[in-house]
């Protein structure tokens, strides 16, 4: 995706160096972040430099790599194991870390040349990412029509990838074939990365949009202003009930109320055929202080925190929401888009 | 109602001044304003210093009182008339003001002792305005079991009328008549008044809550945590429909979805006959920077507005939405507890 008008990936490899776009200090700052070793990479993960499933996998994918290039030809195998379990370390709850390490370390191990099939093998799996991800787009395309306004929430965007995005790769692939659309961002309390993250990459793109509170989706419906919501997902269970950003189960609600298609955009990778009903799935509960305090910038352009509601007040803060295959008109696959059972779910795996 | 333990109505007068809790300055500093004349409390009204329906009417009451005791002797008509208008021109669309004025000038004109009987009636005002709401929290007491969690939206608290509020004067009784209850306060972004004012409000009566992100009701709802939402309303048309804020909407459709019941209280000085649907109550577009940017207090205990969006965004921030009759349960008035209809409206204002 274009950033200032330069194409860019939100995480690649080149030479023995992992680069990255530092997301934490992202909208208010754009800097490369060059990483030399696969610990300074593990310290990207950890420290959110990079976020999003696709992005943190790729990511993973080069560390173990780089491993590959770093490890002392005497005790080869076994310092790019205990490495291995460094990086699977960083995020221990990141399906696609682990998938992405398996895979560079199982095909480097049967090969004669293993530092350049694990560099290769890595590359592929970012390749793979964005791939999927441009698949998925182009699916997404066919849903919308020119004149368009679409409603999205959170960032699942190319941030979260290593390029395009899901919820927002039909976005984008409808603008670069001409279509006029117009997207309606939900800020997304209380880490706002519909304001923060998703307006940024609009801008870049040079898509249209405005940012709405959360509270503004029912009115903008009510009046005949939304013609399409599509967002992102973490995890996808058998019986095609989804988890995402919190807040989403209340958009998915509304829309149907109203009558506005409501589309969930995810990679297969997604499905969790081992998860029966969303309620299984497990919400995590984030610090009160996402709720209590908000970061941006000053006038001065210096980044600050401050408390935004009354002193001594707690919150609550869970950071995802299920919502129940009933409300989902259909999921967006780099496959093609299915519904929402366990049906079509089982067939586009297979 | 109580602030650090001591009893305080959000306006009142003394002598020839009116006292007022400064509002912008809350929820970071308490403090009462004095205003020795009626141009001083016609800034208070312009300023902020004072909102809500009820607070602004009493206000406005006061300070055509105020009027009377300055008018000079040779000029005394010709004195107060002028300023009624200045008055009314502070906040022209406050339909509690226009109220006030004319009920404390037409009174004081019949007297022969205007200067005595505006004063008194302006006290009347402020005095029915509290005895109001205090009836609206009795009669939505009734509402209210023990263990009770009701979910609020934005501030329809005391701070928005001289005492109790509306929304939130039933959580006040429930709680004095000691019924163990818990507030779920929805942040309310885009100004945050329920982050800032209702969890201001709640601390200060000693009642247990929570902020919420706007986007977790829907969560909370579908897993049972809510027994009951209470809020206010700006307005209140002939078919049941209601204007409020922002979110409102969002909330109602939500709650008819899982069964929640969904209660407005506000008093029958709200209603208007001559309005018949909601769709014909203008919607106030207010200031994208209320979205784009937030106010609130930095560790160094200083009032910071910071950007908390992608820079260069534009956001679009629709005040209030409206909610037909058909999600809301009942609305609590001071005369008791209506059905959303028209009969049941015509009946309880006759």
């Amino acid at each position: 995706m274009k950033v200032n008008g330069k194409h860019y990936r939100t995480v690649w490899m080149k030479g023995s160096s992992v680069f990255l776009i530092e997301q934490n200090i992202l909208p208010f700052d754009f800097k490369i972040y060059e990483s030399k070793n696969h610990l300074d990479t593990c310290n990207t993960i950890k420290n959110m430099v990079v976020r999003g499933a696709g992005a943190v996998g790729a990511t993973a994918g080069f560390a173990m790599a780089q491993t590959f290039l770093e490890a002392p030809k005497n005790n080869f195998w076994k310092y790019i194991k205990k490495a291995k379990i460094v990086i699977e370390s960083t995020r221990p709850t990141a399906q696609n870390l682990f998938y992405a390490t398996n895979r560079v370390f199982n095909v480097a191990e049967i090969s004669k040349r293993p530092i350049e099939t694990a560099v290769l093998e890595a590359q592929k799996i970012a390749d793979e990412d964005a791939e999927n991800c441009r698949k998925i787009g182009e699916h997404g395309n066919e849903l919308i029509k020119n004149g368009f306004r679409i409603e999205t929430h959170c960032n699942a965007g190319w941030l979260a990838f290593v390029d395009y995005g899901t919820a927002l790769s039909p976005v984008y692939i409808a603008h670069r074939n001409g279509k006029k659309i117009f997207v309606f961002v939900d800020e997304t309390r209380p880490r706002s990365q519909g304001a923060k993250l998703t307006a940024w990459e609009l801008k870049n793109e040079g898509v249209p949009y405005n940012i709405i509170p959360d509270n503004a989706g029912a009115h903008l419906m009510s009046q005949g202003k939304i013609d399409i919501i599509i967002v992102g997902s973490d995890r996808i269970v058998r019986n095609g009930d989804i988890a995402n950003k919190i807040g989403t189960l209340e958009k998915a609600i509304i829309a149907k109320e109203f009558n506005i298609p409501f589309f969930v955009a995810a990679p297969t990778s997604t499905f969790d055929l081992n998860c029966k009903y969303g309620k299984d799935i497990p919400i995590e509960e984030r610090s009160e202080d996402e709720v209590l305090y908000q970061t941006g910038l000053t006038n001065k352009g210096k980044i600050e925190k401050i408390l935004v509601c009354s002193p001594g007040s707690k919150a609550i803060n869970p950071a995802f929401d299920i919502t129940p295959a009933k409300y989902i008109k259909g999921i967006i696959t780099e496959k093609g888009i299915i519904k929402p059972d366990e049906t079509s779910i089982r067939k586009i795996l297979n």
